[in-house]
């Protein structure tokens, strides 16, 4: 005798959630991530049901059950799908391709930038002193490209898919490095503090990396089979995370309401934040006189090139 | 060959110290070890050289070797033992032998308490509903008691001997479970916040739990052979300082820094701490009407000898 769904009490149970806690069938945990989805939206105020929408999508699980789910829950929210193509070998126009099936799927417009058509790709930066780290200077490139792709199309909201473990691993390793700023950074809606930035939001913050993988499996979305060549095989961060969590299956859940609602709204009272100023090459903010994502372009492209690919939006 | 000491280049190392790359000998530890201390009491302005100190000796390592230590470092200082005999068969008496001995060793006047003639012992509580957890009375007890006795000595400092392990263990702990207001308490130095509080200092914060044991190993003080029978086999603070550590030495004085100098600076700005009222029972400081310390105690003694017990200093 298979154990009964706990919800439905029809189907039999396939997937344990929340914590372990509960098994459901896959039309109720389908029902139960839209549900998660719907409160975490409202619990943070992400956006209004018919708002105009910019949602990152890379070809993987996360972003692309954010996608899907976002369109089933809000059937009227105009989904604007953002794809930046890293120019990675035996990657990323794999991911293109997925992409493009799903926004077609879910019927939200796609704008695709491809960093091979600027004049570089992460590749490059194999060449360069982050040689052993192109996440790095990945991250800062995606940062600044998807915050200018929103705002090039009018959308003030930027939606990422961001997980639970994604988030809570960051804050640990942010936390025990020391970085309390960067802390703040984390929080499931970032208000833009300057007029080149988009408000950021984090509508999966409350699932974690394996109901998203369930929730993609379950829904047959199109998500990519080939991993990021650069991408390092362990992570401090979750490392941590699962240190911290071993034998305590509601720590991530405690962690993030530790972080989120006590010392985030701490640090925000009592830490100043850094100033911000304008880059004075491409126009985005900046910490410095040049920006990180221009100080990192200059390094994959001739000087003319790289003003102009910083320019460009 | 031996490895030479990394200082006196004269004698073989024995020990590691300071995250492991250090690797001494035993005098040149000795050294090691009171210098750390010394600039531990320096860097947070402890007490000055000619002060009198109270100091809480349990008969273990660790307050064996502050007091054996802070003789060594400052000969002028007037030093005061106090200990509690906690009434723990087959423990407690054996705890009392060493420290008469510790302190008769280092010149200290020694004060010693012992609950049995209260009325009560911490063995008494394994009748009551702290039977699993005789520990948590146990620290309400000793903290009530040695700011009390330290008052009777007209002593107005309090040092104890807590090592980097133990502080840094419930720093992670208390913070995991979200406690902030209780994290302020975990400072090196604790300023009084009443008139029956004495303040509270940690002068082998800098050391760790291997250091004071291989310190009152060479320095051949008497020291307790017994452990606690109450003492639990496993302590979720403990499991975290190993898991965060693992593979990483100096976590533990960067987990300590980060708390010290960033995180309570911005908890002390930012989190009010809950009014202190005095316990209408005995005078001490209060959260509420009766102090933790009178509610314990009410549960081994008959009504009018917890009063009595209560109101003794």
């Amino acid at each position: 005798m298979p154990i009964l769904c706990a919800r439905c009490r029809g189907a039999p149970a396939e997937v344990a959630v929340a914590q372990g806690r509960l098994r459901l069938c896959p039309d109720c945990f389908i029902e139960f991530f839209e549900g998660r989805l719907m409160k975490t939206v409202q619990e943070f105020k992400m956006f209004r049901p018919d708002e105009e929408l910019a949602v990152a999508v890379s070809g993987g699980k996360d972003s692309g059950a954010l996608l899907h789910a976002l369109r089933r829950v809000y059937p009227n929210l105009e989904l604007i799908a953002l794809h930046i193509n890293l120019g990675i070998r035996g990657y990323s126009d794999h991911c293109e391709e997925k992409v493009r099936r799903l926004a077609e799927g879910e019927g939200a417009e796609l704008r695709v930038l491809r960093l091979r058509e600027m004049g570089f790709t992460i590749d490059d930066f194999l060449k360069t002193s982050y040689r052993r780290r192109v996440c790095s200077p990945c991250g800062v490139i995606k940062r600044h490209l998807l915050d200018s792709m929103a705002l090039e199309a009018g959308v003030k909201t930027l939606a990422t898919g961001h997980n639970l473990d994604d988030v809570v691993s960051t804050l640990l390793e942010t936390f025990f490095a020391g970085d309390l700023v960067q802390l703040i950074r984390l929080k499931p809606v970032l208000q833009p503090r300057h007029p080149k930035q988009t408000r950021k939001i984090k509508p999966l913050v409350g699932l974690s990396e394996f109901e998203d993988y369930m929730y993609a499996l379950y829904t047959e979305i199109p998500i990519r089979s080939e991993s990021c060549p650069h991408s390092p095989k362990t992570k401090k961060g979750r490392d941590l995370l699962e240190a911290l969590g071993k034998g305590h299956p509601g720590f991530k859940y405690q962690a993030l309401s530790l972080f989120v609602k006590k010392l985030i709204p701490l640090l925000e009272r009592g830490v100043s934040q850094p100033e911000l100023r304008t880059c004075s090459r491409c126009g985005f903010p900046s910490s410095e006189d040049i920006c990180a994502y221009c100080r990192r372009i200059e390094l994959v492209t001739r000087g003319d090139e790289a003003a102009g690919a910083s320019t460009r939006s």
